[in-house]
């Protein structure tokens, strides 16, 4: 079925809240073979509303609308379909018993909200069970076509959704799709490499996503099987590529770090934490993360590090001599295999002519020698220091590789 | 003037591509006094986003549609827009050649692309100079609506509004809105705070956000003057409100830093960085942050922050004072005035009864003492380890206050 998501809410349009509930919705539906069309958000006025939903039930079978099921003012989703399809909203004693129920424990729960507000049902509508909060979501089919109310709070529609949605929701036949990840290309480089596949496979769709130095390319076939597709893709993003599905780079060189049973440690200067933050984001890190050390001011690099007094003085705190150092001093403080090392200039102060910002060496020590790397990125501090860590991770999963 | 925006681009909608395009523009035409009504976000099909952009412009004076304007098949915003407005698509020679000049170091884009595409402009419309690229913005206006065609790539777009779009919009009165941004607080607690603000000022308008233990407060008001209302918010919010705009509270904690001259340093286990790297997004923290230890392994809180063993057997890793010993051992070795450090377990394993997942211990070591806080957190590995920081800074926050 060809569907449409609406999101209601002001705080989507004025306040910048990103509206993780239209993607989740839109994965879940693709996932059953229904292609989203589109997706808007629109403000908690009711005339706004009405107009938004009267559009998108003109054009898709499926609508499916989250957000403004609450019990106060702002919350005027019900009245506006009611008005738009025309229906009454009646009071479901049950429902308000329920509410009543669990807002038991707030004493001025009632005083506060109009409760019996978010006991009103559109008249015809099935009521979905809501197992994570008060409010159900509001299933109403009308000439075949279907509007499916959910609640805004992310936890409740997913609860909704898993329990009384997706598996009573028509299924269809879905395109299968694949997304392969890839690290330290540049999407017209991503783009050229795969220009191939798609002179020797006519139905396929290729979509590339390139994000701080990470490019995933997502590749759908409207006929036939994704199998020697891959197989070509694979071998034309080869030393690229690291993960096929949603896992990230600090995941696949976890993998082989425990695999190996090597333990690891980092040393960070211009990036702040940001490689220790990308490893230990990965569940079970501790298997071989054994730690790092923070070195942002020099005396910190001296005195934690070991780095040496010439050393920094001779090619200064943003220099390969200084990163291999940082590694090397690190590996032996912790005592592991291996050690990263990061020391650069994030910006926006701080760069020179000689130096500029976004300079980074990046360094790997390990017990057959120490390998630098020296990078020239761009974008703002964050994406400076973002990207210092993922290309530092890069260097350790090329070296992992290699050791097989 | 009654504005909406249209993204076009299919991976806004299939593959959580996250639109930061649709956010920024509407929060800069806000500030220009003109409401954005609604959002759309629509995929690369030509029928499907001229039948958006026409419901858009038979209801909103100002329709801004980005994305579709590069040079491949995929972009088919110039074709959309043209057979609904019934006009044709002339080619720009003044354009095309400074396309061809921008792509002259690319030797195979002429053969990968079709440039000619890109230079394509809809009769009538006026061209928007692209600083940053290739693809210039295009000025419809028709009958007193105004449609402005900008390109996706977030820096461009970016480009276009300042050089070209942001002076020579017209202006209309904007309603005052003010951020206030408070931590620790739940959103119901804030909502219970401010209502007494709503019984005194019936023309206001007070939107809450909450999220990881942040919760930020947007007030707006129809008529009258902010002043009164912050001042008597201000009160309300007291102890938590750290920020007054966009500011994070990494900000004011290191603008309170810098001020008494104070040097930092933290020690992490179950964060994982988390801490350093919040610290570290502020430009200059250099001034004031010495560095941190990463105390993944037990072993690096022993050796490197000296933890000892007797209190490591006896209270375990995740314990008050083993998280007063990381606070006071990191301070002695990196010498600072001040240390923050953090225990916990983040999971999703590593729990047990005793110890389940969730509890976090953060501690704070100056000359005067050591304080010791107990944390019982929710939500995902990710969550538990922000909210830790940001609980630690809260932490350092409140102590740097009572200073004062």
């Amino acid at each position: 079925m060809r569907a449409g998501i609406v999101a209601i809410g002001s705080e989507l349009i004025r306040y910048r809240r990103i509206d993780t509930n239209s993607s989740f919705l839109s994965a879940e539906l693709e996932r059953l073979g229904h292609g989203v069309d589109s997706i808007v958000s629109v403000g908690d006025h009711e005339a706004e509303i009405r107009w938004v939903l009267g559009r998108m039930l003109s054009r898709y079978r499926l609508v499916i609308a989250t957000g403004g099921l609450g019990p106060t003012e702002d919350d005027r989703t019900r009245a506006a379909v009611a008005r738009l399809l025309r229906r009454r909203l009646v009071r479901d004693p049950e429902l308000l018993e329920l509410i009543r129920r669990r807002l038991r424990h707030l004493p001025d729960a009632a005083r506060r909200y109009n409760l019996e507000r978010q006991a009103e049902v559109i008249r015809g509508a099935e009521l979905l069970a809501n197992p994570a909060g008060t409010a159900p979501g509001q299933w109403i089919r009308r000439g075949g076509r279907h509007l499916i109310l959910l609640p805004g709070v992310p936890g409740e529609l997913r609860a909704i959704w898993d329990s009384a949605l997706k598996s009573r929701l028509p299924v269809e036949p879905a395109q299968p799709v694949a997304r392969l990840r890839t690290v330290g290309l540049a999407e017209s480089d991503v783009d050229l490499r795969l220009r191939e596949l798609e002179r020797r496979f006519r139905d396929l769709e290729i979509t590339t996503l390139a994000q701080r130095g990470q490019v995933d390319v997502f590749v759908r076939r409207r006929r036939g099987a994704l199998g020697p597709v891959l197989r070509r893709a694979r071998a034309l993003l080869a030393p690229a590529l690291f993960a096929e599905g949603d896992a990230e780079l600090g995941e696949t060189v976890g993998r082989l770090l425990r695999e190996r049973r090597l333990q690891l440690a980092v040393a960070e200067s211009c990036s702040g934490g940001c490689l220790a933050r990308m490893i230990t984001a990965v569940a079970g890190a501790s298997d071989y993360f054994a730690g790092g050390v923070v070195a942002y001011a020099n005396r910190v690099k001296q005195e934690v590090l070991g780095v040496s007094d010439r050393r920094l003085e001779a090619s200064g705190a943003v220099s390969g001599p200084v990163a291999a150092e940082m590694a090397k001093g690190v590996r032996a403080r912790l005592g592991t295999d291996l050690a990263l090392a990061i020391t650069g200039v994030a910006g926006p102060g701080g760069g020179s002519s000689a130096k500029p910002v976004g300079l980074v060496y990046i360094a790997l020590d390990h017990s057959g020698g120490t390998q630098v790397e020296e990078l020239r990125l761009r974008g703002a501090r964050r994406e400076i220091q973002q990207q210092s860590a993922l290309y530092a991770l890069r260097l350790l999963w090329h070296h992992l590789q290699e050791r097989t």
